[in-house]
């Protein structure tokens, strides 16, 4: 039996359409639309790669997006006042700042001084604190760990009471995916448990998961003996394992073994094209919850 | 073999010495004491019988203490212009509002109006984020947590990749201790499994579980045959079964069959005198350490 695939690229595209959708009765309704300002300090070519991206993607669900292009000799008060000044424009819902910074800039004195209400990236302690207390309190949720979520859900994949293994502890996604698993409520209610580098049984922990998650970032760390039959894999691992030389790209691999794994899972994400693309669609939903939440059409 | 007692009255003593050691260093060194102030809205027995006995606590260790009674029916604007004088105020070095507050207060507004370097309860979003982030990013833990890993510490249960199984996932213990035993760092890096009432197997998870934490609230949950044997087991549960009739007091059970689990268990906790004293000695704790942070002795 060969696993379903889940596909990121795919669930992106729907939950893309879904927000433009939305945007557009918003747009009917009360004649806003949600904007993003994305700040961009100097000219590294993977930042500014990054940075069209999710100028793209915002475009093309038609958000009021704002590139803010600074130098990269900005100060560090200069680009403190610029946040502040979106912190009170009414008609920006969600501020991203393009990491990393330039050395002479404190990252975290800068994103803390982001309003949490439009932290979109969900990094403040505020709302890391929130996603921790659970229900009413969350605003927003981490974009690649909400992006785990969605795509746990939409593959039909029961979630309660299910055996939930999250292997590494980062605070991109290991810890927070953890949390919200653990919690009450839809596509959660999981028993969930975190092994990392200091586990002594790392496979008889994968051996024993309804849900495994894979964010550790060491290529074929997970062994598809260790997969439960039927289990559904999620593999956050891109690692970059060598170079096609007919293309010039990078080979990219996950933390699974891919290829044997998914004679044996259940349903299983790919690498490239699974977790990956669902980051920028839920960096582009909590925009949207932001907007909403602000115009309270919630 | 009967398991060694872990005894939080016996650690609450050791805990309160070292503080009071500490701050009488810090008198000599710059003439200061940390600063707690307690603010009691009402009368109610319960309430002010918690009160006084923080009260009573603060002064045997040397703090400057300010107990600050309010009338019932102080409006949130004046509760709250309260909060912010002492935010301001830099001789003290924690708030504590005790809970339950007025129905006409609204609980969470004035709690997430503490300053959050004087929140020594810790339930300050800030703070909830800051614990999960972990590391340098920690000012406070929450204070039954912070006591549960101090008794696991302080028992020489080593904790570095052991299998640890938190009972229950409530936001003061449950959550909390799960996210702080699976941190890197001294009395940490365990391998972490929260468990609830969605859980399918609780006994299996329990069985392989190197410490036990049990924060459920039900007498007798865990059975004597689901303890490792050896194992540590920390009794969160403070449950009322009953009342003494000679003595007019409530009898007291754990969420773990006490008299069976100390036959298997290598390390237990009783209840009472087991955790609970330990909430207001890491209340303590947090305090000096504010005091401390404020006056750059760290």
């Amino acid at each position: 039996m060969t696993a379903e695939i889940i596909s990121g690229t795919e669930i992106r595209k729907e939950i893309l359409a879904e927000i433009k959708q939305e945007v557009e009765e918003m747009k009917e309704k009360v004649g806003k639309v949600p904007g993003l300002v994305t700040i961009l300090v100097g000219k590294s070519p993977a930042s500014v790669s990054y940075v069209t991206l999710k100028v793209k993607t915002a475009l093309s669900v038609g958000f009021n997006e704002i590139q803010d292009d600074q130098p990269e000799d900005i100060s560090e008060a200069d680009l403190l006042a610029l946040i502040d000044k979106y912190n009170n424009d009414e008609n920006i819902h969600g501020i991203l700042v393009q990491l990393p910074l330039p050395k002479h800039i404190d990252d975290k004195k800068v994103l803390n001084a982001i309003n949490p209400d439009k932290d979109v990236d969900a990094f403040h302690p505020v709302n890391v604190g929130r996603l921790m207390i659970g229900g009413d309190e969350v605003r927003f949720l981490p974009c690649t760990p909400a992006g785990i979520q969605e795509m746990i859900v939409r593959s039909g994949t029961e979630t309660s009471g299910a055996e939930v293994v999250v292997v590494g502890r980062s605070n991109i996604v290991g810890k927070p995916i953890a949390m919200m698993m653990a919690q009450k409520g839809v596509g959660a209610n999981s028993t969930v448990t975190i092994v990392h580098t200091r586990t002594k049984d790392l496979a008889a922990h994968c051996k024993r998961a309804d849900i495994l998650i894979v964010a550790a970032g060491v290529p074929d760390l997970v062994k598809p003996e260790w997969i439960k039959p039927g289990a559904t894999v999620i593999d956050v691992g891109v690692n970059r394992v060598g170079m096609n030389e007919a293309t010039g790209k990078a080979i990219l691999k996950g933390d699974v073994d891919y290829d044997r794994a998914k004679e044996i899972a259940g349903k299983i994400t790919p690498v490239p094209g699974g977790v990956g693309p669902m980051t920028i669609a839920m960096l582009m939903k909590n925009t949207l919850t932001s907007a909403k939440k602000t115009l309270g059409l919630e």
